[in-house]
C-alpha cells in the first residue's frame, strides 16, 4: 500500500515518510526550531498573503486547528473545505475539487481523506503541494515527524535535533494499541526504525495481526518486533535503553465488533499509574489523541510527570509551520546536511 | 448550581457575573467604550498575533460571530472547534479538547457547552481564561453584560456608565417566557438587582415554578418578583419609574410538552403593539434571540422605536472585545473605581 | 419571477442579471482586470478592516472559498454562518439573521439560499448590500459574469473586454442539461442575449419545457431558442461563428423521478471526445461545476484543450473581488462608458 511514485508530485508534498531522506527530516525539524523562535511579527510575513486550502474529509479537531492556526501564524490565508458543507456532498471528485482549489489560488493542499493514497492522487492531479493531515488506514506522516520531535525533545541525551540514521539508536518504542487500523502506527513503524529506534508492536491479536511486522516497509525489516504481553513489552525494554510507551486510540464500537471483552482490554492493555511505575518508571508516555481516559490510558498517568502528551500537540503546530513554508517553498526552509 | 470557587480560575475569566464586582463590571464597560471608539487599525494592533479559541459544543449565530468578528477585529487569529467536524464527536473529554487547544497556543477559550459548569471545569483543567459563552441552564454572563449596556445607552437619564450600585434604581426588567430553561434570565436575574434595577419575573406556572424567586441568588433576594399576568406585570411597572421588558424564546416543542396550548399562550404573553402601547408605551423592548416573530414577540414591536434588539446585538460585539481584551491581559484595559 | 424593485435595494448589490446595465457590467469587468493585476500587498489594503458575512442555506464549495478568499484577499474579515451549525436551525427568520449581521458590522452579506427572491427579502429587509450567491431556481448572477469574463478571455477575437452590446455577436452558447432547474443556466440565458450572442437550450422534454424560451426575460426574446438534439445543436452553431458548449450537472436522482434512463441520456447529452471532434471541435467548453465525470461531460473533454473550466474558477475569484468592492463603495471601483 506504500506509495512512492513521487516522480509526478510536487516538490514539497508530504504523502509518506516512506520516502523521506534522513537530511530531509533533519531540514524539516532544523527549520521547525527556526519557526518556533521567531517572533510572532516577523514569523508572519513568511507567507503573508499566500493561500492554503484545508481540505478535510474526515472530522479532525487537533490536526485540523494546527494547520490552520500554523497558517495564520505565517501569515497566510486559509479556507477550509469540509464534508459537512460542500460540493463533496453532491459527488464531486477528489480531482474536481482539488483542481477548483487550485484555479482559487491555493498554493498547498493539506488533505485528510478516509482512503488511502487519496493525498497521492491530489498531488498527482493537481501538480500541488499536498500534505497528508492522514489517509485511512494508510499514513499521517506530519504526526510522526512531531513524535519524533517530541522524542528528541523529551527523551535524555538527545539534543532537540537530528544529528544522523543513528540519532535515536538505544531507543526502545512500544505501540500499544489497535495497530491494525492505525496510520499513526504505520508512519511512526517506517520512520522510527531508519533513525536508530527499535519499535515493538503490543496488542491482542484482532488488533495485531502477525503480518504488522511488516508494517514498517522493508527498510525497517528486523527493527520491528510483535510482543502481545503488555507487561514483558514494558519490562524488557526498560531495561534496556531508553523507552517510549505510544499508546493507540481504542473505539468502543471496534472491540465489540471483534467481541473484545472491554473490561479484559483494559486489565491486559490499559496503561495506568501501577503498571508504569512497576514497568517501566522513566519511560515517556506518547498518545496522539483523541484519548479515551479510562480505556487505553488512566487519567493520571495522561496527565502525570512521564506523560508528553501536550508536548505533542505543540510541536504539531511547529512542525506543520515547518511543513508549510517547504510546501510553499518560502524563504527560511534551507537543507541540512547530516 | 451557582458556581464560585474561582480562587481555581484564571483571572480574565467570565463564568459567571456571581461574583462579579460592580467595579470588574465599570471597568469591563468602560473599556468597552474605548474600544468601540477607537479607530480599526489601532484596534486591531491589540490583540495582533494573539490565538483564541473558539468551541462551540452547541449551536449559535450570534454569539459565536459576535466573539469571533471581536477577536478578529482586535487582530487575533481565532479557530472554530464546533461540535459538528471534530473530535469532540469521538469521545474526546473537554478537558483533553482544552489542553489541546493550550497547547496549540490558544490564550483564551469562548466555550458554549449543553452542561451547566462546564465553563468551570475548562477553567480549572486548562488554567486559561475562559469565557462562558452559555452553559445550559446555568448562565450566558456576556449577554447580561451587554443588556446592561443597552439599558445604559437607551435608557432616558442614564449615562451610559455605571456609576455605582444604584444605577439602575427606579428601573424595572420584567423578563417573560420560558424562564426555568433560560441561562439569560438566570444571568440577568442575577446582575441587575446588584445594580439597584427590580426585576420581575412573569410566565405561566409550567415555564416559571414558584422556586425561581431563587434564581437571582441570595445577593438579590426582594429585588426578583413573580408576576404571572403579563398585563399587570406591564401595568404595574409602567406607572413606577422606567421599564424594560425583555421577552425569550419560546420553543414550540416546549410548549407542546408541557400540553400549553400555542393560542393560548400567544394571547397571554406575546407582546404585540396593541398590549405594549395600552400597558407600557414608553417600555424598552429587549430580546436575546433568535426571536420567533408572531409568538412571543410580534414584529411590529421587534421593528418599532421601543425594540432595542439591534442595540444588543450591536453591543454584544464592544462588550465581548472588552472580555478578550481582559482575558488577555492586553493594555487598554483598567480597573475602575466607582 | 425575476425581481426587479431594486428601488429598495442598496447600491452595490448584485441580486439579479436582469436590472445590470451594459456599462455596469463593463465597469464590473475593468475593476476585475484591475484587482487580478494589482500586487497581492496592495490588494489587501483595499478592504482592510471591513466585515463581510458570508451566509449560506445551502452547501457549497467553489462560490463560497471563492467569495472568502476573494475578501480575505482586499484584506476584509470574513464570518461565515450556514444551517449546519446557526440559529437558523432554531427557526430565526432570514430578516432577523440579516439585521443581527448588520449589527455586528457586516457591510455586505452573499447570500446561497434555497428560496428565489431570498437575496431581495434580505436586501430589503437590511438595506445592505447583497450579492445573491445563488437563489433556489431563480438566479446565480456571480456565475453569469464569471462565464462572461471566460468567454471574453478565451474566445477567439475577443479582448478580454465589454465593448458594448454586441461585443458576444457572433457567438452562439450552447446550453445543455437540466434547465428547468439551473439558476446558472436562467441567469446566463438574461445576460448573454444583452451582449449580442445566441443562446440555444438543450435537453429532453423533462428537464427543458417548452416554456424555458421565456427564460432569458422579455429583453433576450428571439435570442433564445431549443434544440433538443445536442449533436444538431453543436453542428448547426459551429458552422455559424464562434461556440461555447456549457453543460450542466445533472443529478441522478432527478433523472430516476422523471424516469429517465441514464444510460440513454449519457449518449444523447453527454459531451465527449468523440462528439466534440466530430461537431464543434472549436468549440470553448465550460461546465460551472460540480460536475460528474462520465454522465454529463467526458473526463477527457474537461481536461481537454478545449476545457475553460479551470478558467471560470479562476476568473469566479477575481469578478467577485470586484463585487465585493463594488458592493463596499471602495475606492478602485470607477464606471465604464461604453
Amino acid at each position: 500500500m506504500t506509495i512512492l511514485e513521487t516522480d509526478t508530485v510536487a516538490a514539497g508534498s508530504l504523502l509518506t515518510v516512506a520516502n523521506l531522506a534522513v537530511e530531509e527530516v533533519a531540514a524539516i525539524l532544523a527549520a521547525t526550531d527556526r519557526l518556533e523562535r521567531m517572533a510572532a511579527p516577523e514569523r508572519a510575513k513568511i507567507l503573508a498573503g499566500r493561500r492554503i486550502a484545508l481540505l478535510f474529509y474526515e472530522s479532525s479537531t487537533r490536526t485540523r486547528t494546527s494547520f490552520e492556526l500554523a497558517a495564520k501564524s505565517l501569515g497566510a490565508m486559509t479556507t477550509l473545505v469540509s464534508d459537512k458543507s460542500s460540493s463533496i456532498e453532491k459527488g464531486e471528485s477528489l480531482k474536481d475539487t482539488g483542481l477548483t482549489l487550485r484555479a482559487l489560488g491555493a498554493e498547498c493542499i493539506v488533505l485528510r481523506h478516509a482512503n488511502s493514497g487519496a493525498p497521492y492522487l491530489l498531488a498527482k492531479s493537481t501538480g500541488l503541494p499536498v500534505l497528508n493531515a492522514g489517509d485511512g488506514m494508510h499514513e499521517h506522516p506530519s504526526q510522526a515527524l512531531l513524535d519524533l520531535r517530541t522524542m528528541l525533545t523529551r527523551l535524555p541525551g538527545m539534543s532537540g535535533r537530528l544529528i544522523n540514521g543513528k540519532t535515536l539508536g538505544g531507543v526502545t518504542v512500544v505501540i500499544t494499541g489497535d495497530i491494525l487500523h492505525s496510520r499513526v502506527a504505520r508512519s511512526n513503524a517506517m520512520l522510527l526504525p531508519r533513525l536508530g529506534a527499535r519499535v515493538v508492536l503490543c496488542g491482542p491479536k484482532e488488533l495485531l495481526p502477525e503480518d504488522a511486522l511488516g508494517l514498517g516497509g522493508a527498510d525497517s525489516s528486523g527493527a520491528v518486533e510483535i510482543e502481545r504481553d503488555f507487561d514483558k513489552a514494558l519490562k524488557q525494554t526498560a531495561s534496556n535503553g531508553t523507552m517510549v510507551v505510544m499508546m493507540l486510540r481504542i473505539q468502543r464500537e471496534r472491540l465489540a465488533g471483534l467481541e473484545l471483552d472491554l473490561g479484559d482490554y483494559i486489565s491486559r492493555y490499559q496503561l495506568d499509574e501501577e503498571r508504569l511505575m512497576a514497568r517501566a518508571p522513566e519511560a515517556l508516555v506518547m498518545h496522539p489523541g483523541p484519548m479515551i481516559r479510562g480505556l487505553e490510558i488512566s487519567g493520571e498517568v495522561a496527565d502525570g510527570p512521564n506523560s508528553a502528551i501536550e508536548d505533542q500537540v505543540r510541536n504539531g503546530l511547529a512542525v506543520r509551520m515547518a511543513l508549510l513554508v517547504r510546501a510553499l517553498g518560502a524563504g527560511g526552509f534551507e537543507s541540512v546536511t547530516v
